[in-house]
């Protein structure tokens, strides 16, 4: 996760930096104090799916931390050299290790708090045979009404489920942008 | 603009840097010799809107590199503290000085060349009185007939610009959710 002003030393020449507002900005910058290098840090994306298998989505309980142990959507930092969509479809095969086809983006939820913005997809599922990795204790389906809402991993991935069945009673899907405080 | 692989020393530390895959990871990162810090580094997000006033929209002449002098929506880096909106109206206002209320979502585009993510929100102008920053030459009104095409700056302001007339046309507005090779 994001650690606000961390940068201690300059990655260019390892020089110690001061956090200042450059002279065309309006912002502290860690700067470097032996070769000027402004570093930027800027909000991180997080990708992942809502894996759909006929009136069930595929949860995955978590074997990592934060909130190891609590249910949440195939999900993960977006890397250089990926799509959104592509970063979500890695995710959910290192996650869940399911075969499944990219449908729609669902969500858009930025997460001011942890400087994050986390985009959702739907996928549908092609088979029931899951391969979880080793972030992962156990994946599964469940209906509606089956959801553990109250042991869910994150608010974003409450928000987007709740977003894909009020959509799916509706027979529509659109895309959901909001705001998690 | 994100430079892959510009980690030469570490942040916390200062000590040398080597690229190399973690022992639970699959990919190369910036791994401190002295003290094992890993550094990540991930896709940026871009923010802006599409300005609308009747049936014209605001475009700002850049007075920036990289393509000075070409025509671009108002847009920049995603800033920490701030949702994708709350970021692309102080980009509006930066650029252009406008006073507009924000609408929907419209174009959400992966540019994976220049690790970046591209988002644009429609945006109602209240009135037609600009005050373009200094990274603005020019801002000006132009109707779907008058868009200077082979100057825009960039693909995903093309894009998201003919997004935004085709969906007018059928009056229906939908998020766009693309990428640009």
């Amino acid at each position: 996760m994001f650690q606000h002003r961390s940068i201690k030393h300059c990655r260019a020449c390892g020089g110690a930096t001061v956090y200042a507002v450059p002279a065309d900005d309006n912002r502290d910058r860690a700067t470097c104090t032996v070769c000027q290098l402004v570093h930027y840090e800027n909000p991180l994306n997080v990708v992942g799916t809502v894996p759909v298998w006929g009136d069930q989505v595929l949860l995955c309980r978590r074997n990592i931390e934060p909130r190891h142990g609590f249910w949440t959507l195939p999900a993960g930092f977006m890397e250089l050299g990926e799509t959104t969509e592509q970063g979500a479809a890695r995710e959910t095969d290192e996650e869940a290790g399911a075969r499944f086809e990219m449908q729609g983006l669902l969500s858009v939820l930025s997460v001011v708090r942890v400087g994050q913005v986390h985009l959702y997809f739907r996928a549908r599922l092609l088979d029931t045979e899951f391969a979880p990795g080793p972030e992962t204790i156990e994946a599964r389906l469940f209906r509606e009404d089956e959801i553990p809402w109250d042991e869910l991993a994150f608010r974003t991935v409450r928000d987007t489920l709740k977003y894909f069945f009020d959509d799916r009673r509706k027979g529509q899907f659109s895309v959901h942008c909001a705001d998690i405080a």
